[in-house]
């Protein structure tokens, strides 16, 4: 949320050079993407993001997320691609870093979903599950069963200071995750992080996903559960049995679930739950004093986990 | 620099339906302006900044702030100017924060001007003074003798942590500035505040002068003096006499300087260097440890203070 990188007026000119995009304009630092530099650019022709990936990226992955990017926009997807510079590359390095011009997605994310953005989310999501089918290349999830276990080890001890008892807890449903994590299901390149500050919409409709630098293959319905995690709790931490149902139908409008999937549901939704609730207590006991990054505080995913270790049955989920 | 009261998307195409601006396109917050916050607004119609009053400015004193921008962008001068909304208004009240949109100036700051860039920002201020001359508000200098005088007593002792010496050099420079502060000089509106990041360029040329939230009556060449500081001191920290000539020669294209004011640059610089020194050592011995702001440094500012202080003549600023 900050620009880690500052670029100056010089140095964007001779950057900008090298593309076929007009003369620079104006050149923002935004308060975009929590990981990344990003800049709004506006040239005599458009206007464009310029991402500088900063050290929590790994440069070995970015073929990977800027080709998907590529790959989905051919594909009809509503989604930022990069472009190409006067050489056909897209993989740039600015200041040390490296970095891309991507193009602009008008749209603006929505802080509390209703039941009706949910709905076209489900649909967004499986269109661009389907789009990414016939994308060549992989990355594994490094965020799954395996990547938690080392978060619980790195987290120990420390993670009772974040709430009595959470160590344990932590233990224990990293055992039954480890223990009934479903395999057989499709997979495919999931999105991975579609919070609802990486879904745009405009006019009512839903004009885009952003922020593709967590996508990996993976379960494709482990996509629809951390979806179901990020946007169909209410603030006062009660779950939206309708905007489960809607989310559900509006992803079964393009891709319609399996008896399996539907039936992993529930523990899909607890890893995806477990999952953002480690990587936010990591970084909730590893703040850095003055880092320009706000830390969101674990509390949240830990009762949602609570509420997912409590279903019973698929359809508390809106599934019918 | 950065976004401290976030606007979401209910709330911001509720704001815009109040102004004939189209329809919200993109709105992004970006790390531009200390100490508000601004959001660059894209509508089906134009770019706009929507900025967010913080408290560190006075809401007493906005209609002076809007009202002069109004002024300068109807008498020709490259400005920003606030938006009108349906109902002719330009101060609204957003998320409990006084706010106004203002329309986009395009170009970038530059950070390493050159001769030729201080001589169009020498030409543009004294257009700016021109134009601001038939203005009926005024607004006084806050940080001016008189606000200097309040700053060194809270800096106190503590002066001491930021260099040893300095409470004794704060004290003798108080008191001579105001022993020998000069009076009679032509007063006019003054930017005040006229740091190469409020000023862009385009295409080599001065494209407009932004940030009119230190703006205040004083004394014209005051505002030369704070220019001289800002821009004419190299990267080693020595004075570069030829941008100081750049500077004065650009002024007096447009408004010549008189014997009288000549003869008090040396004073005036020593004036300038003065309240950025104070500012910023306040700001360094305040510090909210986890804030945003990040905190310049006073050392650059007791060097150029020293540097004025061993000025003889002002041709050593460059004037001829």
């Amino acid at each position: 949320m900050a620009v880690y990188t500052p670029v100056n007026a010089e140095e964007i000119a001779a950057f900008i050079a090298g593309y076929d995009v007009g003369a620079v304009v104006s050149f923002k630092g935004i308060a975009e993407g929590v990981e990344n530099t990003n800049y709004i650019l506006q040239t005599s022709m458009n206007s464009y993001i310029l991402t500088l990936y900063e050290k929590r990226v790994n440069p070995n992955d970015l073929p990977f997320f800027l080709g998907l990017m590529d790959h989905l926009v051919h594909k009809g997807v509503n989604c930022a691609a990069p472009v190409q510079d006067k050489s056909g590359n897209i993989l740039q390095n600015l200041c040390g870093r490296p970095a891309a011009l991507i193009s602009f997605l008008p749209g603006l994310s929505i802080n509390r979903p209703k039941n009706i953005h949910c709905h076209q989310l489900g649909r967004a999501l499986a269109e661009m599950h389907e789009a990414a089918a016939d994308f060549d290349l992989t990355r594994k999830n490094a965020l799954s069963v395996n990547g938690w276990q080392e978060l619980v080890t790195q987290c120990g001890d420390r993670a009772d200071e974040a709430m009595e008892g959470l160590k344990d807890l932590l233990l224990e449903e990293m055992a039954y995750l480890k223990a009934h994590w479903p395999t057989g299901l499709p997979e495919g390149i999931i999105h991975a992080d579609l919070f609802p500050d990486n879904v745009f919409f405009m006019g009512g409709e839903l004009s885009g996903l952003i922020d593709y630098y967590f996508a990996c293959n993976d379960i494709l319905v482990y996509d629809l559960a951390i979806c179901m995690n990020a946007w169909c709790f209410e603030g006062d931490g009660a779950f939206n049995v309708t905007k489960g149902n809607r989310l559900l139908r509006g992803y079964e409008t393009v891709r319609p679930l399996s008896a399996q999937e539907k039936d992993a549901l529930s523990i899909l939704c607890r890893g995806a739950a477990f999952r953002f609730l480690l990587s936010r207590l990591y970084d909730w006991l590893n703040q850095v004093p003055g880092a320009l990054v706000q830390v969101k505080e674990p509390a949240e995913y830990i009762a949602k986990l609570k509420f997912h270790q409590a279903v019973e049955n698929p359809s508390e989920y809106g599934l019918i």
